[in-house]
């Protein structure tokens, strides 16, 4: 909350989910943490604190990276190799400090953290908005105290800005799967009038995929199980659905829907081998399929025989989240009203049962934590 | 031979390479064949003979393509069920008679048959320079008599012009292979400086491929084996040239070579499945592995670990034989002196020579069958 | 209509709108004609007759260039001189019989035709999508009798389909306006959720660019004059609408509506040399200016100074009518109810009302004739 | 010279080409100035001096804009009033002294500066690689010290990188006209094959262009006048040349060498009026007038009616100096021997002589001071 002079009074500790006992049978817990201060760091791998801002964020979304980080199940360094006990990368708030250096932004301007905390903004990758690929790309919630904690210092130049008319609930998510998704369907090159099918289609990333893809101009189909994905897709915006528990041959069914030649673009938001394996059928002449699911690593191909590749133009494409431009621009379709993440919000308190919800599998649409009840 | 009113004088007969005993234990012989009219033809899904040319070949390429429809082994009709006796889709000679509603010719012009017969010119595909994917597509030398044949009849709209500066025995393997790799080049967006790496640099595509590159301003690694595929490659315009029988990672050599980034882009020319396996590790983010080489049937597989994809970046793009419009671009860089397939030319006589010897695999560069000789 | 056997009767003449005086004093009556058969042409440009399709026009739109030919204004040779007396080239209908040679319509198709008769099909513009421009590209309605006339001749390659959902009174006006209009969005490369202006935006051209643009997702900003203007505008889809009767400085107005910076692209469809001066003021970094519509000849100048060029990285860039492939996907978002062109319907009978009174400039949408009415 | 630590030996003063008198009368005298210290700033538009580095230069390029600064005859603030005594933007030396934050460099790194001092790196067009068009992007050499001050501090986000291969003598001149040629190329969109005409082909851009198109794999044709001229550009890689001094319609002549069809990119490097009326009649359709050469303001248009854009799909497409990655890629370019600025050069002392000479005209090629003789 801000003083009488606009500025924010800064607590010396602040709320955050904390791990505990990293690994199979790690716990959240919400506990005080110090509130850092802009030149507090943990790597010598971006410049220090006088270009940071600190952010008090209001949500935090909950994604499943945010799990596999505190498992300690993927084959990189534990969080706490860095000293970091809060992960999260779906932040939303307003910049309470800046540090000395900074110009960009002001006390009391919204802003959000994305995943990657910052980048070399000096090479190629960077000077053409890949800056997520970019070699000293760094992780938040990994290698940096993450949006499980409410007051998170980012390098002024890798903060979101929030515009109006997106509050933070939303804005959470946006910064991961929907800028995901934007990324996919900016790459893709499909054009307004063009078919996209999205296998996953009523998932946590497949839903603002249709939501995009309709605003962009494109028809839509959506690909998934049982009657209320189907309710959810088709009031969405889909053109058609194909309900994979009910059709025996899926590829077919959505090369009929499309003119009978197929998906320009088929965006693989499902994460398992089947949707992999089924996506270069369901394409026309030089259609595209794009990977954003991931299925457990070494479980899964994306692609095909190269005689199909050569016989049908075949494309097969991989993006991962979006860049600072393409977040921007997913943020900008949410302002318009034209990307709205389904999502359920929970208090602070209850973090630690988000989390053990969304590891349970039993999640529809994003976990969104409020760092204000 | 044109006489003295500049028209030719066409023969009853001409000479042809005909395939008897289609299947496993083939044969061909040169045998006298009638000289086709416009008119004549062998099936109605194509517009008939006054918009045909009869065109007199000097020259014909052989192709591998050729030996697999007179042994029948792949799982389409057999050149006789469409009452074709003759293959061949590289042919090269002069136009020497018009079909009666033929404009866009005059006798005497240069004009050659690539692969693929003719297509519909009334859909997007065809609209777009893609017309080879058209589904009206057929195939010259399997549903109509091919370039093995010295007079051939073909469509004056899919007649493929011959620039001044390219001789007969040049444009025919540039019909095919060199309008195959050109295309893929294409496709694939390098710029100029980018780094381009070819699989396969030292054989029958490889090689037109790493001049085609060269001629774009790209930067050319060659992958094959062995000293003297080096010493062409080298030649050829390669910068760098990695032997895979003596190189063990040979992705992690070309990844040095390429400013320790990797590739632009991989040329997979090779046909087997190692090739296919290693090109994604040889690329940099947003690199390009461009399927060109067929490797038999259901033995590869184009692609990788979707989390590859999306962690790099990486695209898997197959094309096949240029359209007309590549193959005019391919004969233009030809006309400039800058590609120039490496060919072994046999006397008509000995044309059954030169397909057992392509049969057989002992085959630098393309054999080209001179009608002359 | 058709008998029962599913052909149909063709009688030996037709009604048609033909011009009397050609010249400033031009008349337009509508008298019987024979009607056409396959096989009958003008010239030698195109393939002949065999290649034709026989066409019934239920509908033909009335468009300004027609009052230029007939009025014989511009500096190209009279109808009269192709032996010519009908203009026309927004005609929508159904096929009635077919050149011995076409294989890719059938009796009862619907068919429609567009400004311009026939190209090579044979050169690089042709294959790119680009035939409007091709060196040999005819005009219909000039050269070649035009939609005026009830049954024409079109070159079955050269011939539009019409799609289901879209009826002949809406598919004229497509034809041309919409298909220029549809071109020149295309070759703009704006994206969805990019700022299209259209001065002009309340005509013929720019009613249909305003809904094409909505329906591509784009943001849409109308520049014309009066509140009759604005509410169709509004109505359209536009989400801000300049009223350059009342707005001094509207390129600033413009500039402050597109977030401050300024349009993506500027569709100038307006035909006076003020909106083509204006237009540059507009864009922001990178802008467009796509030059549509077209003033008096040496009245207007689509540029500016090198160094506006420079210092924004402007880009002004001009199209015309739109190709087959333009104007079939402008009717399929026709057929999708996302573009429906505003028109007044005459029957035959009133053509030459219709004529005058668009010449007399009194005209909001497109004039369109019923052939059976 | 670094010490036996690696460390630059860093004196308290420097030689500095600064003006004199401002104005139409102004001179350059070489003097001792203050060495600056990272932290020393003119500015808040950027941040302060832990993010900078110390350059000591070891050649500046001398530029036309220069003397524009110091004449003072821009309707621009003069360079006084930003504190600053010595112009210069084409600089190439070495990094001696990082500021605190500085981590993407080391002392004894080559380094240069280029026109643009630095931009926000926090917008549209700084992730994608249009920096130079940022807002908050500033000018080196007018609103901070330029390269004719041997010792030059530079934001280290905003200096660029020298590779090995390139001296010193050559960076200068890529840095400003080689970057700004090779953007408009890039922009262009032109391929290899592809004909590229430079009006100005020998002059200080021009003579870049052409060696640049050439690498690219262009065909390239030169347009100036005079047999010097010639000579230099056909030596350069020009497939052909034509004097406007000898050749009444430039235009015309360009059409017929460029296959009787036009030029696909006219790249305007001459500065004045009739270069920019000629251009567009050179292209083919779809063609390319690309803007470099800037005519005093508001002697020239750069542009033509809308029915010459509309009849020919005509592009006229402005821009300016090249970004830090053209410039990257212009400069490996030049390390791999294909771009080769033609330059003299001068000792320190005679600097100003150089500026004397640039102003009085006779200069062909680019002026480069030796700081170390």
């Amino acid at each position: 909350m801000a003083n009488s002079n606009g500025d924010f009074e800064i607590p010396k500790t602040c709320k955050a989910g904390v791990v505990m006992n990293e690994g199979p049978d790690f716990k959240v817990v919400v506990e005080d943490v110090p509130v850092p201060e802009p030149g507090d760091r943990f790597s010598l791998l971006t410049p220090p604190g006088p270009n940071d801002v600190l952010i008090k964020l209001n949500a935090t979304g909950i994604c499943y990276s945010d799990i596999h980080y505190m498992l300690n199940d993927l084959p990189i360094p534990k969080m706490s190799a860095f000293g970091v006990r809060s992960p999260g990368h779906e932040g939303a708030g307003v910049i309470v400090k800046l540090g000395s250096n900074v110009k960009n932004w002001k006390v009391g301007d919204r802003a959000g953290i994305k995943p990657a905390y910052d980048a070399c903004f000096n090479c190629e990758l960077c000077w053409s908005a890949k800056e997520t690929y970019c070699d000293e790309s760094t992780q938040i919630g990994l290698q940096f105290p993450g949006s499980y904690q409410q007051y998170v210092l980012s390098p002024a130049r890798y903060t979101q800005s929030i515009p109006d008319g997106v509050d933070d609930f939303t804005a959470g998510p946006i910064m991961c799967s929907g800028s995901t998704i934007y990324c996919s369907l900016k790459e893709s090159g499909l054009k307004p009038g063009d078919w996209a099918v999205f296998p996953g289609a009523g998932g946590g990333v497949g839903h603002m995929g249709v939501q995009l893809a309709k605003a962009m101009g494109m028809r839509v189909v959506g690909v998934d199980g049982g009657f209320e994905k189907k309710a959810l897709c088709m009031k969405l915006g889909c053109e058609a659905f194909v309900d994979f528990t009910k059709v025996e041959d899926v590829a077919a069914e959505v090369v009929k829907i499309c003119d009978g030649k197929g998906a320009h673009g088929v965006f693989v938001t499902a994460t398992n081998a089947s949707a992999y394996a089924a996506a270069p059928m369901m394409t026309r002449i030089s259609g595209k399929v794009m990977c954003v699911g991931l299925p457990p690593t070494g479980t899964a191909i994306a692609g095909a025989d190269p005689l199909l590749f050569v016989g049908k133009n075949l494309h097969v494409i991989g993006t991962k989240v979006g860049s600072l431009l393409d977040t921007q621009k997913a943020l900008e379709f949410a302002a318009r009203g034209l990307l709205k993440p389904i999502y359920e919000v929970y208090p602070l308190a209850k973090m630690p049962e988000a989390v053990a919800k969304l590891q349970s599998g039993q999640v529809a649409g994003r976990l969104v934590v409020d760092f204000n009840s």
